[in-house]
């Protein structure tokens, strides 16, 4: 299964596309897309989307996983734009017919560290870890983008396990 | 000139369509796409953008209007969502080559009602008086998006005038 990470913004978009196969994961791509603060606001998006059908049309991924919404925001303005982005994303998601899935926050980072109130640096030295990356991704939205989608790696396969285990009784 | 006004929003996006002729209004069009909650974030999107898509192209306007966002939202979740809509709006308007122009709050008002806060009430009976409409539209959406439009209008043929005067001196 391969599976695309995303964390939404208007200026920049991380992306992390894994395959899982078994127990192993394997890091195919990781990036992100930026639009420059001097375009107009739709023309912004408009690149954000055009990248990401690029994107998912030349790696295909078998699913899209996004990190759900909070219900409170420091910056609520700034939430709003990642909000259009967010929204052209799941647009781009539905025109190429992939499933989309979401994930609190609570849930990724317990499934990336154990707990559901690590760090942003723990989450990062772990993704590093586990993935075998030479060093850390300059971007914090990259690393976010590739724990999403090992947050649904593992869930997925612990499901699959689950399965098997409800098949076998 | 055509104008589209448009009020986003992830369940009613109002639309108001009117053409300015010298000094005449004339109401074109005005309504709501809707999207089902019961339908994924994803497929509700997608939805509103294949609609506006469809109305864009059957109408033709010259330029598409907008509220700027604010600084402070009550209910940041569900401006966040307004924001997934007004997302896939501004890719729609990049998609067909139109302008996208976006006014504030208290311009809108002003430019209708005279004054930068008027009541809700006060908008919508102008707009229905302007336009000669025989009944207040159901939904405050469409006032909304008419109410924009009409705005553009006013500002358009001010800026019309003040050129006229500026080549006349």
């Amino acid at each position: 299964m391969r599976i695309l990470g995303i964390d939404p913004g208007l200026g920049i978009t991380g992306y992390g596309l894994i395959d899982i196969n078994g127990d192993n994961f394997r890091l195919i791509e990781a990036g992100a897309i930026r639009s420059h603060q001097s375009e107009s606001i739709d023309n912004r998006l408009s690149e954000i989307y055009q990248k990401l059908i690029r994107l998912i049309k030349e790696t295909k991924p078998d699913v899209l996983v996004l990190e759900e919404l909070y219900s409170h925001y420091k910056h609520p303005r700034t939430s709003i734009l990642m909000g259009h982005a967010r929204g052209v994303i799941c647009l781009a998601c539905s025109q190429c017919g992939i499933p989309l899935i979401s994930y609190p926050s609570t849930r990724i980072k317990k499934s990336i560290v154990g707990r559901g109130h690590g760090s942003k640096e723990q989450i990062q030295r772990t993704v590093v870890s586990l993935l075998g990356l030479k060093r850390i991704p300059e971007l914090l939205d990259v690393t976010d983008a590739l724990a999403l989608a090992m947050c649904h790696a593992y869930i997925s396969k612990s499901n699959i396990k689950n399965q098997i285990v409800r098949l076998a009784r």
